[in-house]
């Protein structure tokens, strides 16, 4: 068992295994609960079928015991490990669409919900690819591909041993680094957030790491009116991202 | 037991009772850790006995056993229910700050984590209030309060019965009512967001219901380029409120 989870990854519940039937990836199986038959797991079976896949119904009790989520809606599908790429995908994946490299950096997320809810609004926002630390974070799960709706299945994500050498690398590439700061001076909106960027998230708990803002290019903040004084960390990057969406667009 | 579930609500976990602390909410006693001498325990006991509250030291098994979020960090408080506000009380309360209304209103949000999520943001975007259904919706509870980083015991949040009278009550205030919709015309960015408003968020699944989408002054929506068709409720609400601030600010 301990060997099958080296070699093997799985997507659980109906939403997460339509995007993932629909992205690219691999397949190796998909686990359906016997009896189950909600018209999106006919869906799901009627894909798997046009595609060549194994479909085949267990208990309920058998789907309970595999899960990692403890909500498989009663299906799992069975997949290769996540398929991270390197930071010149991300790059070239930019090129090849001829846009601004617009790329997110997740210095220490450790949440596997914070990091599935960033995966699903850089989807949306258009984002070219996420790069994520090899240590001191979450891997790209069950849970992430759940809570990211599917997202993670069609973004491009990079683990890389050093967060700040990678960024030494992306500033050779002309690529301007903008990290989040409470303590920053400028507003978000009032920074410029066109041309080739990427912007860096700190962890939940103790923001970006000394290194990591020392090596960006500029800080900005969201402004707080309030008691609190932090956003959770999901927030905080969408409010960004579609600043630059916004800004992109105009 | 169940009796004093009716009149006793709880707080759990350090920096949540701490910002307890620091608002103006009645606390009946606080539990803590015995043998926990962690420095934010130790806040804790100073700024409870300066307010001349009730602290016990129990044994973790007992908090472990009154925990409900099995995430007590060796502290509970035990607080009144909460508090539930009315409308005219955050309209009143804009009019107090010499503010333009900024209110919310939730059509129907589930998920206690969400909820949480959108009070925190809401708190530090400088939203006078919150406006909640009394049915098909979560309430303000010991999740809530914990995922809101405390910002709901900073929040004034109205529960009421009919979220589309309410809307009409506030359209006779002189109030905008802007609903988010993936079907509206007009991007939320190139929506006037100043003036007296009130933005509603659908439900998680299914968005606003019929009755209070025909009920709103207009539509916005947040552009989406990839394959996720729709957003995090906390990340869509977080990024139109705070596309608000920014035109509030300039």
């Amino acid at each position: 068992m301990q060997d099958k989870e080296l070699y093997e990854d799985q997507i659980e519940g109906r939403n997460a295994v339509i995007e993932l039937l629909e992205s690219d990836r691999d397949i190796n199986k998909i686990f359906v609960q016997s009896g189950e038959k909600h018209g999106s797991i006919n869906k799901i079976i009627a894909i798997a079928k046009q595609n060549k896949i194994v479909v085949t119904e267990v208990e309920k009790s058998k789907l309970d015991y595999m899960s990692k989520t403890n909500n498989h809606q009663g299906v799992i599908a069975v997949i290769p490990p996540f398929n991270y790429c390197e930071v010149e995908d991300i790059i070239e994946f930019a090129k090849i669409k001829q846009e601004d490299c617009f790329i997110l950096i997740l210095d220490g997320i450790e949440d596997p919900h914070n990091l599935g809810s960033i995966i699903r609004t850089a989807e949306t926002a258009g984002v070219h690819g996420i790069i994520i630390p090899k240590r001191r974070t979450v891997t790209v799960n069950s849970t992430v591909v759940k809570t990211s709706a599917g997202a993670a299945l069609h973004m491009k994500i990079a683990r890389v041993n050093n967060i700040t050498e990678t960024i030494k690398k992306l500033k050779k590439e002309g690529i301007w680094i903008i990290g989040t700061d409470g303590e920053a001076k400028t507003l978000y909106y009032n920074q410029d957030l066109k041309g080739d960027i990427a912007i860096v998230i700190g962890s939940e708990g103790y923001g970006m790491s000394r290194l990591v803002k020392e090596n960006t290019d500029l800080l900005v903040k969201i402004p707080m009116k309030g008691k609190i004084t932090s956003l959770n960390a999901s927030v905080s990057a969408g409010i960004i991202m579609y600043e630059a969406v916004k800004q992109r667009n105009k």
